[in-house]
């Protein structure tokens, strides 16, 4: 299979970890521009307390306005908008926007799951019955995030059976594909191939995504490392949007445009244009006010005279 | 095979590539602070023209008062300091400081090897030759530099056919190593694991090193490739020191701190202390005057309770 899924997570995760919070409107027109880049599973926002998370403000007006957008052909039709919805009370408000697409938030590590989502894994697990059974009364898809599955800031290693156990339990309440992530980016890619090896075993290849984060630099080798035993979707961030609330300095999500970049050169099919990618790298480093931490964006394709392979 | 040998070339492909030069002081005390991370292979300097490469005037004092310092005992004697020699010229200079181990540079493209060396492929091999002797003569080991061997900034993309044979070239005059360059930072993961195979038959696992940027992010997915077909000595450079002098915003050395978290979580061991290379780049950011590439320097280990694996 040489075609790979990217998940693009910079309107949600990306921008719920930027220090600034961006307008609807913004947010918006960075949507119309990641879809007109290709990407065509858009995660856009979350229905999260504005309190604790304002960056996420206002994302049921802008779902709303995006999916108007979608019915009046202003908006590319195949986009898929979803949103994240950490609880019912969420899916209510995003029930009421009329998104097709919704996203659970889970956690391996009970420490996080605690201090996160404030609810043991457990409770989280209650939620997410009452979720799946609110998104099949109305005809919505679930993904499932399963966070801290290669290491947590507060339980230090996370057992691989533990991982397996509960992406197993996901996979039995109906989600249509779990997303496991390396939230603070620590995995090594002879991690990630031990565990992927697992989970492929216990919910198949095609329900899987791999989300990684480029905190310590191994991101696209760990992306390398599940392609390598089948995987073929991948969440990722324009820009590398987005810090680490765990390492104030570091970089958080891995860069759509360098994982496009790795894919296109090894012949995989993405749909994304990357010189496009650029263009909106250098954009959103405008309208956030500092410079995003892809490699691509600051290097841009190589300038040989011969193009990149796609 | 679990043991990795990192050459550290920071303190040549490092800082030649950066505008500030440092003082010959500070070079030697950064040579110095290396070995006490753990480096055993370590290149310092470069005897090319002051004119044209400022960044690396007085190698010649440097390398004579590091080996000097090393004779007294005053400086590990297990370091093998090196150098690099453009010509035969740079080799009588280096024959002068005492230095048993040099490093000559040659290219895979022709337009390369004439605008960056002003002389053809064939008239470099020609140079080789000449220094290899001189070396003969005075008991010197010599490693061979191949750069631009995934693409060039002017021919764009290079055929594998002729990296392996000039690798072969390099292998028949005698130098112990050959340094496969990724110069402007565009391999991808498959591109390197073709080409390897192609060396490893050409020339052995053993007789290669790789040597990648990290000027698109694909560094250590690069590096993981080469490991995985049997590849165990990488060049890098503390803190990713050195930009990409075709690309000025873009990083170019892989840092050795992010290959070696990488590795030894992967279960390698390099000999080098990570805490101890995270703490160095610190020490180099303010010497050099701005922040390094490094992903790790800025994110250090991670903070969870049990420690990162060795």
């Amino acid at each position: 299979m040489k075609r790979v899924t990217i998940v693009e997570v910079g309107a949600r995760d990306g921008l719920q970890n930027e220090q600034k919070a961006l307008s609807t409107g913004t947010r918006l027109e960075f949507a119309r521009r990641l879809a007109e880049c290709g990407v065509r599973q858009l995660e856009l926002g979350a229905f999260v307390s504005p309190q604790w998370v304002p960056q996420m403000a206002d994302s049921g007006p802008l779902i709303a306005e995006a999916l108007a957008l979608q019915a009046a052909g202003r908006f590319p039709r195949d986009v898929e908008i979803s949103a994240l919805v950490p609880n019912p009370r969420g899916m209510e408000d995003a029930i009421r926007t009329g998104v097709s697409s919704v996203a659970v938030f889970g956690s391996a590590s009970e420490s996080f799951s605690r201090r996160n989502i404030n609810c043991s894994v457990d409770e989280s697990f209650e939620r997410f019955a009452v979720v799946m059974r609110m998104a099949k009364a109305n005809k919505m898809k679930v993904r499932g995030y399963l966070s801290m599955c290669f290491g947590c800031p507060f339980e230090g290693e996370v057992p691989e059976t533990r991982v397996v156990k509960l992406a197993k339990r996901m996979a039995a309440l109906g989600v249509y594909e779990i997303s496991i992530g390396d939230t603070i980016g620590v995995a090594d890619p002879k991690q990630v191939k031990n565990l992927v090896a697992k989970l492929i075993k216990a919910v198949g290849a095609r329900k899987l995504a791999m989300h990684f984060h480029d905190t310590r630099g191994t991101a696209l080798a760990n992306v390398l490392a599940s392609l390598e035993l089948g995987v073929r979707t991948f969440d990722s961030s324009l820009g590398g949007l987005g810090g680490c609330p765990y390492a104030p300095a570091a970089t958080g999500n891995v860069a759509t445009e360098d994982v496009v970049y790795m894919l296109h050169r090894m012949g995989f099919r993405t749909g994304l244009d990357i010189e496009k990618l650029i263009s909106l790298n250098h954009w959103m480093t405008a309208e956030i006010g500092h410079e995003l931490p892809s490699r691509l964006g600051r290097a841009g394709t190589p300038k040989a005279k011969a193009p990149a392979k796609r």
